[in-house]
């Protein structure tokens, strides 16, 4: 160990520490930089910063915590008053999520967890993370740079593409839900198709998603899903869709590009949920039925648009 | 490797295929033949049959697609054209699960997975297949043929049938939600209970089945249960009741035999639900409370026959 | 092994079983003693209960069938009949939990499973149980005497305190659900912050709780968590709060102390939930409201009062 190393074990402060200035974050989000010199090495809440921290404000009230921090630089909105520290942007939040995404998102790439089960027939992508107790089943593929958290389950019928996200305790590929009834009870309809999930997908913990029962499940690229979702059979879900908790559908659903259903929406089978609507929460909609309208919200059981809804509601409620 | 299986292993073809003919599966069915001597290997979707599938077409337009398909072997309606390839039978998908159960249903028989943790005193039953990183704890029963996904927790407390199918994920026997409020904070009730479960049950993954507290949680032969349901402790289910996803029920519950609960139905405690009752999804039935009628359909929260749902969301709903 | 472990094991029965008298279970209860000279040696249902058994009865019914069994004492109501084996207290109910919490809880304390997977910078405290399978990950902080399931995960952002029962397929401090919408698609806001877990909490069967994105998630001491609920980044849940299954809520939610949430409720980003509110089953609130009112008893989304809510439905449903 040199005189650095040693310094920086005192300190507390990792010797590969990465150093960014003001000046760099500036030129990844296309502004002018101030004048700081400033140099940060992770983000953080306004509460907690401190002089390594990058931290932002969205309004006034949050620009005056900010000053009276220690934090090292703040990204402020336009209207923001020149301070040293401070580098104006359009949107303060996301200018924050892009420069953690730039130089301070260390998860992943830490390969796979000694205690996770790869069958010798499933295959991995470059660079991809396999958390501990994870099962990646015979047959199962996936792209480069993965991460895939603790005690998950990937059966052998699914293929994922590139940086896909999975969290703690999700199943992709059960068995789905299907049978036919008999004299003799209910037979088990085959469970036999594919599950295929997009690029940069992200699946939240504990969700579970099924297999085609003949054919496919799809998630498109970009789609974000919460914990504790249920996709059935042979639903098939469009690119840059946000699914909050605990939403759940029946088998062939489809879920259009950038729609966005809130916490516990349920969808009934072979029901549509056109381009960019939006449901919230708690929201259901009838088999076979389908909502559209990008950017159209809508409320209730069966789902309504949000005017319809609250005048229906307030007619329950009037004296 | 003799010729036949180098030959086999050269078209990626299994040297011990089980190859069905249409006459076969037609006595199986108890229909009369189509006069084709074609064999079939698998079941598929009919856009990606070959000579070797077996598929099944509904109505006059499946029928036409299944035509113009490869595939080997037809199972069309009673009113479809007499053609080689076509096997006749009242119900067509009823019968394609029949054949598929028959011969090409290769789910379990795999043994106990080397990562699968099987404490000593738990019983396996013959022919059981016991998933990767599973956990069957002390006391656990299991009867034959049970097929018991990765990642699974079978609690000691549990008894389970024959065929029993457990998919991923799941928690058998978890301890049940009950305190006595004190001054000192609530106190848990005693959860020491047993849970059952009968022969051909099937539960979906995610999904957790709590013991009773003091008694029994019951789940009655041939009942099929979805992806991340949750029962509580105490509640007693009979026999080929189906449970959609999420659906999720306090303690004491009775659902009698062949009802049908929708997605995210909900249930407060000591609810009963009538033999063959239907619960559309997001249905909810108040504690305490009792719906009846084999074969009625209810709706909403607290359910009503539909009749009456849908008459109340008319009022609420007219302008 | 002595005589008397021969004997034990030949009657089936433990060397060290701990045997209770009357008097003592009288005198935890601060109640006069019954004149039963009977020692017990575990809780029990009242069918079940032979002379080794303490059972409790709420009203005249279940203490006729009590006193029909052959248990060995009986906690019965201030008004039961005086009789050998009855100890007459206030409540039944609790003072059996008390008991049982007293004497007979042989839950924890069984070390660490030699599947758990605990790194090596975890810190566990004394006298917890991590069970088979789950994984610890490094940075995770472990109070005294926790009872951790199998195939838990607790990441390392969490500190529990001190008795916290943590159920199998439960996951602590999973990456909460942000994003920012860019026109590449969804970019993630950083999901850094902590989940701090006081004394005495229980969490259930499959429960995902999320760490905080930059700042803390909390759950106050003494609250109960049921099976399958969602806790999003950054809530704050106070102490005592009782949480049924399939809770799900939104990020930034406040839930102060005794609150209870029934099943399958479903709360909106940054929704307050005031000091000892009732929400029933399936109730909602949307986004940023809030809902106040010691004792007060609401239901229905968005949720009203319980009166309120009645009187809607009444006037909905009426002819």
């Amino acid at each position: 160990m040199d005189a650095q190393a040693l310094e920086d074990a005192a300190s507390g402060r990792a010797g590969d520490l990465l150093m960014v200035t003001a000046r760099e974050i500036a030129s990844l989000l296309g502004v002018e930089s101030c004048e700081s010199s400033a140099e940060v090495s992770r983000v953080s809440a306004i509460p907690a910063a401190g002089p390594d921290a990058l931290v932002f404000a969205l309004d006034e009230d949050a620009m005056a915590e900010a000053l009276a921090s220690r934090a090292g630089i703040i990204l402020g909105p336009l209207n923001a008053a020149a301070d040293s520290r401070v580098v104006r942007v359009k949107d303060p939040r996301t200018a924050f999520a892009r420069v953690y995404a730039k130089w301070f998102d260390e998860r992943g790439g830490r390969g796979v967890h000694p205690t996770a089960i790869v069958e010798m027939e499933a295959v991995i992508g470059a660079g991809c993370e396999i958390g501990a107790g994870s099962y990646i089943a015979a047959g199962a593929k996936l792209g480069a740079d993965c991460v895939v958290g603790p005690r998950v389950v990937i059966h052998g019928c699914a293929t994922l593409g590139s940086r896909v996200r999975v969290q703690a305790g999700a199943v992709l590929g059960s068995d789905g839900f299907g049978y036919a009834r008999t004299s003799d009870g209910y037979l088990g309809f085959p469970q036999i198709g594919t599950l295929w999930i997009g690029d940069d997908v992200e699946i939240g913990a504990g969700t579970t998603i099924d297999r085609g029962a003949l054919g496919e499940t799809r998630v498109g690229r970009g789609t974000k899903i919460d914990n504790l979702c249920h996709i059935a059979h042979n639903c098939i879900i469009g690119e840059d869709v946000i699914m909050a908790a605990q939403v759940g559908m029946a088998g062939s659903c489809v879920i259009e590009d950038g729609a966005m259903l809130g916490g516990q929406v349920g969808l009934g089978e072979r029901v549509t949920i056109g381009k960019g609507v939006i449901l919230g929460g708690q929201g259901g909609v009838l088999p076979g039925k389908k909502i559209e309208g990008e950017g159209v919200v809508y409320w209730g059981t069966p789902a309504q648009p949000v005017r319809e809804y609250l005048r229906g509601l307030a007619r329950m409620r009037k004296a």
